[in-house]
Parts: C-alpha cells; structure tokens; sequence
C-alpha cells in the first residue's frame, strides 16, 4: 500500500475491503508522504520494519529485487489524487499489479500516459470505483444488459453530500484540506463523487457520454475547487441524461442515488439504502428486488456474501472490487473490476466539464 | 365552469374541491365545445336548464345580464389551453372573477394581454398551481422566508410520470390526446407538469429565474410535443437550480418533489408523501415535519383541516388554492393564492424553454 | 346530524364526507347536548331555523311528521358513545336510516337492542369505522377472497397513537375529557381506536375472533379509562393474530397498520400512507400495489376518485362509508359499509377485552 | 473454533467478523461434528494440519497442552445448540476464553452449570447476541439510561422471518433441518430469533422481564418445532411489552425492530435499516439519528467504522462483539459484549415461554 497512513480514511477502508475475505495480506507499504510519518504510520499497523518503507520509490525498488514469491503481488495505491500517476506508472513498468483510487488522474494526458504503461505491461489495473461494488448494482447492469427496461432512454444520477456545507478546508480538517487544493485534487466535487456518479451510470447503462454541458460551481465562499454540478448529458443509443453532484447539501450524508428509465421498464437504486431496488415493468406493478433475494440475478448473488434481510454495506462492496481484481490476478475468466478504461474515462469526464462552462461539448 | 364536460379529469376535481369547504355552489356553466355535449354534460352534473349554457359565449352575456346576487360570483376556466385566453378575457372585461387552469395560456403575448384585462378590471384571478395549496408546501415557503435555512444555495425540483412512456395521444386516449396536440396544449411536458415544478419552485424558495438552459425534447416517437425535459437555472441572489420533467419515467405516478439547499439548512418534500416535510439545521439532525405537527407551523396550519396522521391528499390542496381566491373575492386581507402574474411567469418559462435549444437564455 | 356541534372534530368531518360526492345536503340538526349549544352550533353551519332543533327528541319528532320527501333521509349519529343507543334507537324506530359513529354502544346488551331495533325496522343503518374505506383496505380484502394469499396464518393489526401520552383529558381538551369519562366512553384506547383495529382485521381477512387474551391497561396517572392494551386472538380457521393499540406512544400520530401472512403470501398496509400497500407472494419479489395502480383490483377502483399519485386521504375514505350507505339507501344492490352486525362486533369485542383480565376468553 | 464447517452460514460470519478489525487470526478449530468432515472443513479454510482437530475433545486437549503464547486464547463455538454446553464447559474448565452461539443452551440447568463453570474459571464468555452490536442499538441504549425518553412505558419488539413459511426442514435444507430438530435445537423461532428479540429488549430498555404470558404455536404442518410466537410482558418499573417472532411470515426476511415508548420520548430501529433510527422527544418532532451522524452519541460511535451514509451492516454489528470480547480479554475495562447472563437469561426466557400455555407466569 502507498498512501494511507494515519488519520486517512480511505487507507484503512481499503485494508478492511482487501482482506475482508481472506484472500490478502498487507505485508509491505509506504503509509505517508515524509519518511517520517510513513515510518510511523507503518509501525502503527504492523510492517515488518523492513518492509515499511519511508518512499514509494523505495518501496518499488527493494520489493522488485525480492525473488518471486516474496515479494508483494499487487500494490494498492491511496494517495492524493496528484501521485496517482508517478507512484502507478513506477509500479506498472516495474510488473506490479496495482489497485489505484478514483479519480485515475488528474488529468487527461496523465490518465493516457499511464493506460498507456498498463498496456504494455499487461498487468492487472482496478480503479476503487467502490460503488459498483455493490451487489445490487451488478444487478442492475445485468437487467439492462438482458433487456429488462428495453432500450434506456432517460437517466438521472446523483451524488449529494452536506460535509462541505462551510469552509471546511480552512479549518485544517484533513480530508477536507487535500481535496480543496486544486494542485493535489485536481477537481473538487466532479472529481471527489461526480467520477463516482460517472461510473456508476456508465456502469449501470454500459452507454458511453456522447457530449454534454455542465454548469460547475464553487458555492461556498473560499473554496479553490467545484463544489457544485449539474451536468445534462447525450448518451450513445440517444438516450438523455442529467448528472448533479454537489457538497454543499446539508442534511444529505453520502447520498448517490441513480434512476434508469428505459422503453419497457425502470430501475431506481439508492447508495445509502444500498440493500433492495426498485424495478418496475411497464404496465406492472413495481417490485422490491432485495439482494439475494427474488429476481436479483446471478451476477448480484455472485457478488453476495450474506442472506437477504442481512444487511451488507460499504465494505463489502469494496470489497468486490479487490475481490474482482484478485481473481484477474489469479488470471480467472469473468472476473469484475473496474479497470484502467474506466478510469480515463472518469477523467475525460471530468475534463471535459470543467471546459464545458455551461455549453455543450463532445466528449 | 366553462370546461370540464363528462369524462374530463380535472373538471370533476374542480368541482370537488370548489364545494369541499362549502363556501361555493356550482349553479351555471359550459361544460364543453360543442353545444351538444356541452348541455349534455351540465344536465349529467344538474345545472338547472336555464344556466346550463350550450357556448362560453352564451354565457358571459346571459351571467352579465342577471341582477347583482343572481348572477355567478366567479368562474372556473378548465378548457384545454388554447381557450384560456379568449375565455379568460371574456369573463374578466364582464368583471367576474375567475379561477383558471394552468399553464395560463399558451403564449406570453397572450398571458400578457390577460394579465392587462386583469389589471384593468381589478377582479380577482387565480390560477390552479394547486401543488402549492398543500399545507406543507406553504409550511416550506415560510420556514424559507423565516431564514430556517439561510440564503438559498442549490434547489432540485422535478416532477417525473410515467403515463406518457408509451404514444397514448394516438389511442385517442382524451387526455393525451389534447395534451399531444401542440395547436391546443402548446408545450407538452413543459407545459402540464413544468409549469408546476417552476411555480412550486417559485412559491417555496420565493425567488425569481434569471437565465436558464433548457434541454428539451421528444423521446418518444410519433408524438408531436415535448415529453421530456432538464432545466438549469440561476436564480435571484446567485442561487442554482436543476428542474426536470418527463412523462416517459415507467414507474413514476406522480412524482412531483422539491429539494431546497440553504446556507443553514434544507428541505425537502414529495408531492406523494404530502403529509411530511423533512427539515435539516446544519449541524443538527434532520426532522419529519409533519402536516399539523410539530414545527409546521401557522401557515400551514391555517391550510389544514385534520390533525396530524389523518392524511390530507390531492382535494384538499386543491381546495386550498379555491380557498384562498374565495378570501380574495371577499376582499379578505392575506388571502393566499397563485394569482395572475404567477401564471404569466409560467409562460414565459415555458417560452424561454423551448427557445433555449441547449443554450443559457436570460429570463 | 344529532351532535357534533361547533369545536367537534368528527361532526366536521362527517359533513364534509357526507357531501364530497355531492349526493347529500345537510338539511336538520341538533348539534350539541344542550339547547343553546345546539341551536348556536346550527346556525353556524347553516341550518334553516325550523329544522335546527334543541333536542334530539325534538328533532325525531319533527321529522318524522313532516311529508315524505320533505323529512330527512337518513340521520347521522356523532354525539359521545352513551347517547348512540338511545338516539339510535329512537330514529331507527321513526323510520329513519341511520349513519351512526363507532363504537356502536357502551355495552353488548345496549347494541343487541339496537340490532333487534334495525332488524324490526328494516332501515339501513352504517357504523363509521371509516378506515375501512380506504380503497387499498378494500383491495386487500378482495385479494384475501380470491385467495391471492393463501388460507390466513397470522396477522398483527395495530393503532398506536401518542396525543394521550400526558393526561389531557384533566386539561379540559374536550376530544380528551370526554373520551376520559368511563360513563360517557365505556372504554378508553380499545373503544376509541381498538375497535377500529378489530374492525379492520375482520374487513380485510373476512375471519372472526374465536377467542381472546387481552392485557388492558391505564398507563398514564390519572387516567380513568385505558389507554393501551395488547389482545392475542384466535380466529376462525385456526389463525393467529396479535393486537395492539395505545394512546401513550409518543412520537406515533395515527398508527394503524395492518400485516397477513397466508400460506401463499402476504399483505401489508399503513394508514399513514393509505396509498400503497404491500403484496408478496411466496417466492416473489414484494411488490408496490398503488390506488389504482397496476394489480389494486376492481374493487379499489370502485372506491377511488383520483388517478395513482394523487394523494386521497381521511376524507375520501370516509366518504366512501357514507358513498355505500347512500347507494343502500337509494337500494342499490352491492353497497358495500360497515353495517349493524360490525357495530355489534365491535363492541362485544371491547366487552370481551375488559373482562379478559389476561386470561382466554371465548368470544 | 468449533463447528462452522462447509455449507455452515454462521461459521463463516463468526470467521469474517472476528478477523474484521484485524484483531484475530484462526489458527486451529474442529470444524465439524464427524472428524472425516471435520477435518475436510479445515483443510478449506487453511487451517495447519497440526491444529486442525478431527473431535473437540481432543482440540481442548492438545490446545491446553500448548505452551502460553502458543496455544489459542479463545475459542468461538457455533455447533448446532446441544453441542453449546458440553463442548463450552470444556473449554472453560480448560481456562479458554469463549465466544459461543445464541442461545445459549438447550436448557436452563445446562445454562447455569454452565455460568458456574464460567464464575470458577474467571475466564471471558461472550454470547453472540449479534444484534446488540448495532451502534445505533447501543446509541438507544444509552439514551435510555440518560434519560432521553423518561421512564420506560411500553415496548414493542418483533423479529419476523418468512424463510420457513414451507416446511423447508423436511426437504433437507441444511439450516432448516437442524433448526427443525427439537433434540438439537431445544426451541424453534423463540430459540432462533425469539431469543435475539428478547436480548434486544433487555439491552436498550435495562430493564428486566417479570412476567409473561407467550402464546406459542407451530403453524407449518409437519414441523417438529415452534414457528411462532406471540409474548406479553412486565417488565421491571412497570412497564409492558410485546414480542412477537414468527418464521412463517412470507416477504419478510430478516425483521427485527424495537419501538420503545417512555413518558417523555420514543425510539424506534429496524435491523434491515440499521442505520437509522427515530427519536421522538414529547412535544417535539421526530428526528432522523444516524449512525455517527448528529445525537449518535459516544457509545455508537465508539462502535462505528465509517462516516455516516456509507452503510455499515450485518458483520460490523457482529464484528462488535468480538471487539468487545477481545477488549476484555485483553483486560480493558469498559468493554461491552453480551455476557454470560445474557445467555442465561436467553434461556430462561424461552423455558418459560415454552412453559406459560398462554398463561402469565412469572419469570
């Protein structure tokens, strides 16, 4: 692991989701980006100390010279957004597989660079877009794959958020503070959950973003980043769209919700209820698909760890994606992972509608 | 009532929520456009004979010409739109106060030279924007005006159904079929639907449209009016705002909702749920408002007429809007109702929309 | 009308219900239980002075010498339970119909004089309990008829209310005094709520009680009746069914739901949110029946005034006991109300409850 | 650990919840109750030969003749319930901490020998009364002792399946057919879920059962056990309670929830949306209370992992109970974990359910 050292939140979800199923183990890192804080960080969760090391250029030298076998299999990468792409490519073009946070990049040409590196290395590449992960999602991907909802023609995903209702970046509250540098973050809202919301319509649709206009906003007075968008897009097959992401919501938590409405049918799925989804056929009545339960489908069962009526959470969607992206490493068939594409893509989608400002743009 | 024959929807709902609190009788009418039907269908509601008028022509000059105390205090215009306005006009300049469908008409030019004769007969003019008549609605418009929430920052409104997903207008089914036909109705799901999510949206945050972008379309084929469309809007005082409409969303029913986003807090309301408000402080934990309960306070109170958990639906809003334009004919002070110039406010939204073609147009 | 005078909440209720359909006018009253209230409450709604009468006597008397089709068709019975017997009575054996409120009486012995007094006269006569005039309450029945669910398990019906948690009736509320006065109510929670509940199960699983265990209790200090009990029960075909009711939970507004479990499948259904209900059938996914929506039946449809997604509430299903009554009176064949035999039910189920003292009881 | 072999659903949880947090690792168990499955079982989740135990008997043997530090320092028993006690008290005696299944036993004499065993060797014993595990159950339990919602006066608890609405045991299912057994599982629904209900109760209210009066019943034909249940209760300080667990309630899954009703505020939780829960103060609005969110409190979030709106579920809550009993056995104070009386009041409680006939007994 690079990144995620103490007090980062997202460092030790990743190490719950890794090994949730016991399939990993965390055996070497550089936890923090000053030898001192990475050092101790590492202690903190247990590095052998000669494994826990003090930069991420270390840690890829010492562990390609370790003999196959001893060495680490994959690297999990949960930096700031700006190292995303020194610390992947180093990795890749050493023959590491690598699980690497959202958004990829910062930009465009950083994103191509390193797609770039994982093609010629052929090495497994996972980006943590987490919340297609979840069991229920999946399912939704395979009703609209199968036919369920006909033809999509109109979708409406959101991802609302309140924590950054105030200026929390100058209070010094650490998430808050690397995500509000546009040096280190790149975006703000549109990279923070506007990638997620991407992924998970293009994931939920499988259509790609054909053009749109976004409208990008910073409300919060003193704030260096978006926090703010809305985002009315054109989707291969025609389809419509509208994508709204903001941070400014009090009273919402962590609130993405996507809604599909296709020729024949309709799915409706929120994030924070992620347990049951709502499909309804046209001239039927709307039915209550649980996961694991009744009409769930296979690849949602797949992807379930606990009875319906039992309820899974975040962890266990990040988890799929390690699980997804161990199982590649394993060189099994079908295994399920957002991969390098979909990482440029969220990329080009935010790029792209930080240019938009208010007209509409290809993608 | 000029409108409304047998087998017209909202007639009858007229009727009822006219007569709910007692305060009026249905004593003349034209109830639909050809003579025939029209007499027809005021003997099916039992207009005596006399007063049950086969043209709305017939019946501004017979009303006019009965003494003071026999004649009809107000009228109720519930034709399709393209007859708003030469009715509406007719019955103003004979000085009778009249309670109108929305959208007011089908052009600005024709909104703005009703709202003249409105002007110079000085007779009071509601238009039924009846989601507004919901107690909780007027609940929120106070608690925005109160400053429970701060300065308005972001508003979702949308109002999605799904009846329309298939081309119904072409089964001959009557209310698609007028609503589909652009030389009557004028807009399709701009003008049914939109027009109220932007006077509900007007109403609660109390703030006006300066600019938009409007994409707007046809989604399903065969029909000749827009049924589908994604708004973004900047506010008065620099706040945004995402409106939607679409009557192609398999599933929907009814589902008009607002969300408003303020420096201090939120709300949040759907139409389906009336009876419940949620209110979030910042930095406190949301509350369910409910209709007569806790926190709703004196405005919505003085729009109720049973206690908490005793639901009050559809009627009952609707009757409030007859409420508040009976107060007005009294010459009651503080009568509240969606008056004239709310619905040329609707028009020309439902104008600027259609002219937007994807581009921000001032408003 | 005989009670329900100025600062009644139910007389309101009852006239606007009456009269939603516009196939009532009130026209005679005695409105409260003295003279000068009576004749003050009757001009305030508007009685003619001749047919706003001091005492019920008066009234029954007048009636009934005045010309058919001058006399009152029918009489609705709003007063505090101890004088439904006897004005009940009184009408019923002048030949009037009756609409009288729930519980029937205070005692058995009070009701069967009552039924033997119906069954002499041959008049019609509808107790309120108003729930059952929800469309979905309805559906469910005829889905537990046609055997959508199987043979009848298990159900919990429940009423749990929280404007009682403090003793209101000793700060002279009036709903609250006289329901608190054991002479005047009989019972507390079980009559004024626990009969509506046992109502309900009887209406929607077309069952009866067999035999009873009912924990009755006085929670709040002071309080002369009860406010909250627990009833196990027996019913016919071997069913199961739980039973709860109470006016001290705070926090609850009008809580009456209702769940049957059968050998194939499953209801559920909230008052608070009349307009959907439930259904599951084994192995299937749950789904949404909305009023008149997609599955909701016939019979629902026939109770429903407004398209799905426009809320009805209280008022609509009390008008639709009275809508039954009505076409009973007008002899209409299929009129569907509660009628004497529910009445009588009720309050043998009341009866049987206090003398349980939590031990079985036949019923 | 002892049983939770191949196709056991609770072994695997028990697995995955103790190592959540990173705080344990499985390194011998006797998998299953044959040593031919036993030791298959092992051999698929990698345990070491040497401690992969064909019989308990001899685990407890060879782990006792382990050097300290070498041997286990806690074993987690989750056979079927007769198996709890003899292989419990073995352990125990042993000097090993013990994590073991609800219920506790079979018996009441089987639970208090096995308390005694617990009160002579000092050692750690903690019951999976996984639901308690909830951060918000614990938040509701600390509201209550701080007297959020005053003196307890009613309390309803329900734990609703509909998994064996069919006679599941006689076609062989796994967990059916042991569940089914009256000579393995002691008890049917109140021994599976009836207990998790009752601890529930205890643990938020504080309070402890006085009496009661069950009505217990088997409602699927050809079912050796109960399916259904319906308690009254006393509590202590007065107040009443009822509990009702059925497996035959199709469209349920996995239902337990509490309400609790005090003289000055409510609570309400449901486990399949356990984030979540209503806080009801007298006079005031209900209020949403999230998990870490505003009003939690310390003890939830002490309890939780993740930000609020990103779900936690079913295997934090009982990954909280290890990380209590690993607290205490690493002779933290303050750790929280479901004891042995816990167990032993689980116990007592089903007796004198089984016992009551629908009569009140004291408990």
């Amino acid at each position: 692991m690079v990144g995620g050292g103490t007090g980062a939140f997202i460092g030790a979800v990743h190490r719950t989701a890794a090994t949730l199923d016991g399939e990993a183990t965390f055996v070497a890192g550089c936890l923090s980006s000053t030898p001192e804080r990475a050092l101790a960080s590492g202690r903190t969760i247990g590095l052998a100390e000669d494994r826990n090391y003090p930069t991420w250029q270390a840690m890829v030298a010492a562990e390609k010279a370790l003999p196959a076998g001893q060495r680490i299999d994959a690297v999990c990468i949960v930096t700031p957004n700006h190292l995303h792409n020194p610390v992947a490519v180093a990795f890749v073009e050493a023959g590491f597989h690598v699980i690497c946070d959202k958004p990829l990049t910062r930009t465009v040409a950083e994103a191509q660079e390193l797609a770039a590196a994982v093609r010629r290395a052929k090495t497994v590449f996972a980006v943590t877009y987490n919340y297609t992960g979840y069991p229920l999602v999946r399912a939704m991907g395979e009703m609209v794959r199968s036919g369920k909802i006909g033809a999509v023609r109109k979708v409406f995903v959101e991802y609302h958020q309140g924590w950054l209702a105030t200026d929390l970046a100058s209070t010094g509250q650490k998430q808050a503070a690397w995500r509000g540098d546009p040096a280190i973050a790149g975006a703000g809202a549109l990279g923070d959950i506007g990638s997620h919301a991407e992924n998970l319509l293009r994931t939920v649709t499988g259509l790609s973003i054909e053009s749109l206009c976004a409208d990008v906003g910073t409300i919060v007075p003193g704030r260096r980043v978006d926090d703010d968008a809305a985002v009315l897009m054109k989707l291969s097959g025609g389809a419509r769209a509208v994508l709204t992401c903001s941070q400014v919501c009090i009273g919402e938590e962590n609130g993405l919700s996507i809604r599909v409405y296709g020729e024949r049918g309709s799915l409706r799925w929120r994030q924070e209820d992620p347990n049951a989804l709502t499909f309804t056929a046209l001239d039927a009545a709307p039915q209550i698909i649980t996961r694991g339960g009744v009409g769930s489908g296979d690849v949602a069962r797949a992807a379930t760890r606990l009875p319906p009526g039992h309820p899974e959470g975040f962890y266990e969607a990040f988890a799929n994606v390690y699980r997804g992206a161990f199982a590649a490493i394993r060189g099994e068939s079908g295994a399920v992972y957002p991969g390098i594409e979909d990482g440029v893509h969220g990329v080009h989608f935010i790029e792209k509608c930080l240019a938009s400002k208010g007209a509409w743009v290809k993608v």
